[in-house]
């Protein structure tokens, strides 16, 4: 079976507080790629809304403020952002960036993109599928507000979006944001495309379980619930769908206050976490991967083709919500 | 939040012989279930084709020896297994029970039903969905053999069997076997369903890593891949359903040689593992588990109807194996 490397970076960023300038941003983001080439990693992922503290647990009064935290436009064209891209090519690094991007229209979305250094363009824009909005106190970090870049409706943008990219040995790719790792269906439409890596930023709250839980919580056990319900979720979808996935934190306390888990990890296709972050700050966490490794699972355990009963799944995607089941 | 508790038991079978009469089984399983009667349990999981050695594992060459190994007709009214279904019902607890059924047609199935101990009769009939035949030789208990029960072909049960029994708080139940528990799909249909308690039984080869692993590995190695596979698709998707599970065994050497792991376990609703086997021997393992805390999943995080984007979910119940994906 012929290897196939690549060498893999989840670029892990620490606290951003709601006055960091973006340029402050950006010169972290750029010592993590500069991390990554001296390493030779080719491909590095940075995480969900990257550019700014996770802004939607603010509730703005300000437009001018709030204004400041989408991107307008193409990102790569951005005059805050382009040096990352620039830095990119120059070391022949393929990146993703997770944004929050405002349409001409005027509409929000909590976007990602997959740039390619030697095309010099990005390949494909995601714009995250699975909401996690509630009706919590916005303090809650996942909660709702006005300010909320990706509103709470259906969006036109889907988890099809499977990407193929041509260089470094062709692997199949796709972008998932945040809460979308929480879903089967999500790694289930890239797996359906043969996808070999899935790549996944996220901003997850430390203390959703300490507010929502049904049992009592310390803040510190909430903070280990919420990482491992992160970390499980990417290692069983990892390996029912036999593909390596690299997620990636925008994690610490923004504003000192706001505790946002790490626990960037490189998983693969069997499942097993492969390289890990170890602290909730800036830190590059990487992997020499080998993508011939999901073969095994693709042509056994999960030969899709064989094994899949695609006449038992008829609610999957022809019903939302429960339904009543028929009373024996 | 009202509790609605459950005392529940996953009923671990350990080593059966191929020559291993079923009366001598039978009696195993009954010793089990006295064993949670003293403890109050109100329902017991038996594993998949509890009755016999996992016999698919062999080639058989005498059809009359071959026949031995299946139930024709009313499993519950079999001379061989009448007394454990009596025992149920003079101890008033539920149980489901796998076995190999042969139709008066002829088509074997790999089947588990749902007895009520109050109604005296079976609530659900469930046949294994997802079958894992491969091309691999006979001697791995997973392959495939002229005597496979649940020949390699579309079943006419589906998953979509969710159950509900009327009795003890109403839970919405569903059963599962084996293999079905690595697919997410599986658990899915239940989910949509309400699915509050889900059961598998299993009989899982300590080998497969070791004869199919793309890395060598020792079968102890061998061994504790298939349990982490086993406990981390249950956990996981225990979580993203928002569902308890208990998960039941057929483990040990049978005939001193095919080794089966053990692992039987029951999890919350958050993906933890409640209580688990500590032996590949006969083993109960109970856990009083309250159905109550399927709520917060079912309610916040995992609220199918305001979450769910069936758009996004087109390739999964219309295309059984892999697609190219578009190229960029």
């Amino acid at each position: 079976m012929s290897r196939r490397i690549l060498k893999v970076a989840a670029a892990q960023v620490g606290a951003i507080d709601r006055q960091t300038p973006k340029q402050d941003v950006v010169t972290r983001l750029i010592r993590l790629l500069h991390a990554a080439a001296e390493q030779r990693v080719q491909l590095v992922v940075f995480p969900e809304c990257t550019l700014t503290t996770f802004f939607p647990r603010h509730l703005f009064t300000s437009q001018e403020e709030l204004d400041t935290f989408f991107e307008h436009g193409d990102v790569t064209a951005s005059p805050d952002v382009e040096p990352l891209f620039h830095e990119a090519r120059a070391h022949g690094i393929d990146i993703t960036l997770g944004y929050a991007e405002r349409t001409p229209a005027g509409t929000g979305y909590n976007t990602s993109v997959y740039y390619s250094a030697r095309e010099a363009r990005v390949l494909s824009k995601y714009r995250k599928v699975h909401l996690p909005g509630t009706e919590e106190p916005f303090e809650d970090p996942q909660a709702p507000s006005a300010s909320r870049p990706p509103p709470r409706r259906r969006q036109a943008a889907t988890a099809t979006d499977g990407e193929r990219t041509t260089g470094r040995g062709d692997p199949i790719m796709g972008l998932m944001i945040c809460n979308d790792r929480r879903w089967p269906e999500a790694w289930r439409q890239y797996g359906l495309q043969g996808a070999e890596l899935l790549m996944c930023g996220y901003n997850t709250g430390g203390n959703m379980a300490h507010l929502w839980g049904s049992k009592p919580m310390s803040p510190e056990e909430a903070q280990r619930e919420a990482l491992f319900h992160s970390r499980l979720v990417q290692q069983a979808n990892s390996y029912m769908n036999a593909c390596f996935s690299i997620s990636s934190a925008r994690c610490g306390l923004d504003d000192g206050r706001y505790d946002l888990i790490g626990g960037s990890a490189i998983v693969s296709p069997e499942g097993h976490v492969v390289a890990e972050a170890k602290t909730t700050e800036d830190e590059l966490v990487v992997a020499e991967i080998d993508l011939a490794e999901c073969r095994q699972g693709k042509e056994k355990t999960f030969d899709f083709d064989r094994h899949r009963r695609i006449e038992a799944y008829g609610l999957i995607n022809t019903q939302t919500g429960v339904v009543e089941p028929p009373l024996l």
